[in-house]
């Protein structure tokens, strides 16, 4: 009988602010729950990882362990980190990714690192212009996709236009929907409103076959108006901080409530388990992490408080986007859309 | 004895999602308030606000009105709007401010109408080259004005560096703050870190004699970090419309947990008051409006769906602006960067 491969997939077990722990408890999660379909490659300090195995009473599961010395920290230079730690689990991570010995990889550490390792090792798919960080965000109705949250902060229209291809892609492969409704977000619904980028992007975009509701408003993005969110990385990025902000603020305000009136303290524990929901539905990390979409391989980027549940789900996702040859289809979509780019960056250069 | 002379303020009687019923109770609101310092004018179809004088039982109070027939809708667009409705309230009331028969004028109505109509009406302030919207935002620590929010969707580093001098005039003036923290919003904290127009903007305001805290993130505004957060109208107008969008996403989220959980449910009714507070925090119409920095005059423009205590918050608001000159404040400050600007721009246009 022939065995089918497993997909295998490397997770750098020093990146997090909770690492090795939170990545290696989340690595013994998703080999429990995925085992039958996929192979984990825990890169790192091996003395540690082994600890951690250890103390999860996991020393036997089937997870590999690739050792590598250095480590790149939170506060690093992502460009020369990359180049000044070659032995770093980032870089051996993608390394082991590039040579085919995993599939995919998994990360919370130094985000601009990983992108930057990520895009020099692995490359970007032919075509793409500028690889986006996807991140989800909750709705009132369920979830969006916002991209690019950072790995741009400036952008072009054809950029822009890139990322609704993919964000539209990524998004119907996860979520198993055909046709999701593509926002650009900006201020101002009619096509003549917004910035200099936004207006040119609407254009561009208008032309390709998406579910294309047009601009969006900032106020839409919750209310789950459309499930692809595009923005230039600046701006994605600078709605994600003050969103994941939301919570914090909100606790405070409750706190100095609760802490002056008994009626609101019992009635702030008996609606805990809706905070709890609420706390789930505002924390990204739920979500597993954002891939860096666009690049040549499957590189995913998680919070760095990711806890244990996160990384398990960030194996999902990348299972995922293995399973169903994301990267395959970008490439195709981009290159049907390839005499288009082509003269539309001709009249940008002239 | 000598007469001390009131601040007459102008009012646009029907701009507003619920004009000219709540505009009008929010005038009779601020002239029991502050009637003593201030007279104020309504400006509108004389009729229809006379109903709502005598409905409150206010005929007798000493509210001027000034009749004019037209009205621009909310749809309409603003430049056309404002040249083909010469008899608008926004129009004649700005025509009354310039004239010098008020000293302030204040509107729910179109927002791009009021902006547009201030700036033809009442030009822009000496050296100041382009004005900006100041919205407050709640924070942990208390309010923070950020700008701009709408009025400029593409920006240059010296508009930046104006708004970060008008904003830390006006939040010093509001808050009798002698030295705002002011950070600039962009991704990442180090100066190199941002898009081409903040990394030229951090440039610019670290030369200004100003409290600057650099840049700040997403996540810094809530959290109160910084007292003035500046930013171009677009990045500002998205964070302000994703703000006032998570009072609906919160409530959204809780009823969905309360509908099935009886005990949700007798926490949630204990805990109103609390979430009434954060409704309260979260109101943007509670500080009254958002003053069009730079213009010479005072135009403050609220939010469509104010509220008579809105509309009389405003009204303090513009009379605070006057008594403390804000403007020749501006004027002056502008002046003292004159000469710093005038090489800045020649080096951007060689």
């Amino acid at each position: 009988m022939p065995q089918t491969k497993k997909i295998r997939i490397a997770i750098d077990a020093m990146g997090g602010d909770h690492a090795p722990q939170s990545v290696v408890a989340g690595a013994v999660l998703a080999e429990k729950c995925y085992g039958d379909f996929i192979e984990l490659i825990l890169v790192g300090q091996a003395g540690k990882i082994a600890l951690e195995l250890q103390t999860l009473g996991a020393e036997k599961l089937p997870i590999e362990v690739v050792h590598c010395d250095e480590v790149i920290g939170m506060g690093d230079e992502p460009a020369e980190s990359v180049r000044k730690k070659p032995n770093s689990s980032i870089v051996v991570g993608l390394q082991l990714h590039k040579e085919g010995k995993a599939d995919g990889f998994i990360s919370a550490g130094n985000t601009g690192a990983v992108m930057a390792a990520s895009l020099l090792t692995l490359g970007r798919l032919k075509g793409v212009n500028r690889p986006a960080i996807g991140s989800f965000f909750p709705t009132e109705k369920g979830s969006a996709i916002v991209l690019d949250v950072g790995a741009n902060s400036d952008c072009k229209a054809i950029n822009l236009y890139q990322f609704a291809l993919m964000g539209a892609l990524y998004f119907s492969q996860m979520f198993s929907n055909d046709n999701p409704r593509v926002g650009l977000l900006s201020i101002g619904e009619e096509k003549s409103k917004g910035n200099e980028l936004t207006i040119a992007s609407h254009k561009l975009i208008s032309t390709a076959d998406l579910n294309f509701s047009g601009n969006i408003e900032g106020r839409d993005i919750l209310k789950g108006k459309v499930d692809v969110v595009v923005c230039d990385g600046f701006v994605g990025n600078i709605i994600l901080k003050f969103a994941e902000s939301i919570e914090s603020f909100l606790g405070e305000l409750v706190r100095r409530r609760v802490r002056s009136n008994i009626f609101a303290k019992i009635g702030a524990l008996l609606l805990k388990p809706a905070f709890k929901d609420l706390k789930k539905n505002l924390d990204y990390a739920e979500y597993g992490g954002a891939p860096l979409l666009g690049i040549n391989g499957v590189s995913i980027i998680c919070h760095g408080g990711s806890s244990p549940k996160a990384f398990k789900n960030a194996v999902r996702m990348a299972k995922t986007m293995i399973e169903k040859n994301l990267n395959d289809q970008i490439e195709n979509r981009i290159a049907a859309s390839g005499s288009f780019i082509a003269s539309d960056l001709k009249v940008k250069q002239s």
